[in-house]
């Protein structure tokens, strides 16, 4: 298929290359900064716009921007005979105006110095009718083999889990490297554990899978650790450790 | 080696299996509890005790209870000739009072149900003396790669740091269970974003990594996401966003 990508970020070049991978034409990059547009262009060997009226038609348009920038590209694109789509978890697909609209969102998080493999990732598709439906779905089914169909309002729960299972995950790992850092530990220490915490899960449910002192409400040990903390993140302690108890704790018999 | 198992939960239960198989004879279990005693001991093929005068000596007595009830079998294993080493992130050495005494802190997240490859573990040693710990290094090495000397008071940070990477990053992907399932949607989903997240810290560190709104102080998607919740999680929402935002803000030029 023809595809013009509006948007050069981590998620418009890693889902560029896929695309482009799997045989699929990219007629052209759109992004207001002008840097931006021209390394994806050059890495995808496409023309480049910084004009949103300049915006050229094709089968699909995929719009990955900051979801703030959205309802200016949806209102500019109102009359595009393509099939207009964007790729955020959180925002209803009726932000875009054209008459034949979708979303396409890859759950996945995306930096850009770092390729993903797309076969794995699932994508979560909507559209306003069935012949678009199916056409992001031949589109998804190249690069992808979890192809779901979901409406806006359960997306937006799907992308609010999302930043909980990534965001604030990584998170609790950044934390944990300023904490080893104060003894001068490296980070890699952690890694087996943190490759089995998420092993785990593949096999139980994250309830079962759960250990630590704030589940048996080992105070002893919850207090030698806020001993060692201080601010923001001895907060973080103190509220993670709540949050866990009183989850397991109204499971108990 | 001869040696004998104070405690029979998870930890005991896992270490024991993989020091077996390793060839080293389990002499005893020991618990209070007479039923997680003769379970353990069952699985070892070896005897049992729940008699704690009755903890029989050996080349290494390794205490895994829960560190409430470390003080009080330190105590009572004064007298021992074998060395006697816990298993507890952050309980000092010296809590086993004993003339030959160390700390064997296997960091991983064990469950019963659930055996575990030991050789990517890594091992926290510490020893009253020189001739222990070379014996502990010993033991250490039949089942695992990745063995480290840490003092008592650096490995209370890492047990801390253990406890974000570990415990919190798996409530955090309770929390995205329970969202997922406000709208029927299997935690299954999650498991290539989660994959990926901890993948991705093996080649980049996490502040380098964080990705989502949070970072990048998207006030539209995080008000759409608060919309969602209530109660806990929501102030957990509240607090890791704003810990997030300022661990990047203080690296911004």
């Amino acid at each position: 298929m023809e595809i013009t990508l509006v948007g050069a970020g981590n998620l418009a070049t890693n889902l560029g290359l896929a695309l482009k991978q799997a045989g699929h034409v990219i007629c052209q990059v759109y992004s207001r900064t002008e840097n931006s547009a021209m390394a994806l262009a050059s890495l995808l060997d496409c023309p480049y716009t910084t004009d949103i009226k300049g915006i050229v038609n094709s089968d699909i348009v995929i719009i990955s921007v900051k979801d703030d920038a959205l309802p200016q590209i949806g209102t500019a694109l109102t009359d595009s005979p393509s099939i207009v789509v964007h790729t955020a978890g959180s925002v209803p697909m009726n932000v875009i105006k054209c008459k034949r609209r979708g979303v396409f969102y890859p759950m996945q998080t995306f930096s850009k110095s770092r390729p993903i493999d797309f076969s794995e990732i699932p994508i979560f598709l909507e559209a306003s009718d069935e012949d678009s439906m199916n056409k992001l779905h031949a589109l998804a089914s190249t690069i992808s083999r979890n192809i779901y169909s979901l409406n806006s309002e359960k997306r937006r729960y799907l992308h609010l889990a999302a930043v909980f299972a990534c965001n604030f995950t990584n998170h609790c790992y950044h934390l944990a490297d300023d904490i080893l850092k104060e003894v001068g530990l490296p980070f890699d220490v952690m890694l087996p554990l943190i490759d089995e915490t998420a092993r785990k899960v593949h096999d139980m449910s994250p309830r079962d899978a759960q250990t630590g002192p704030a589940v048996r409400f080992d105070q002893s040990v919850m207090s030698k650790h806020t001993e060692l903390l201080s601010g923001r993140t001895n907060e973080i302690y103190e509220i993670m450790s709540k949050s866990i108890f009183e989850s397991h704790d109204k499971l108990r018999p």
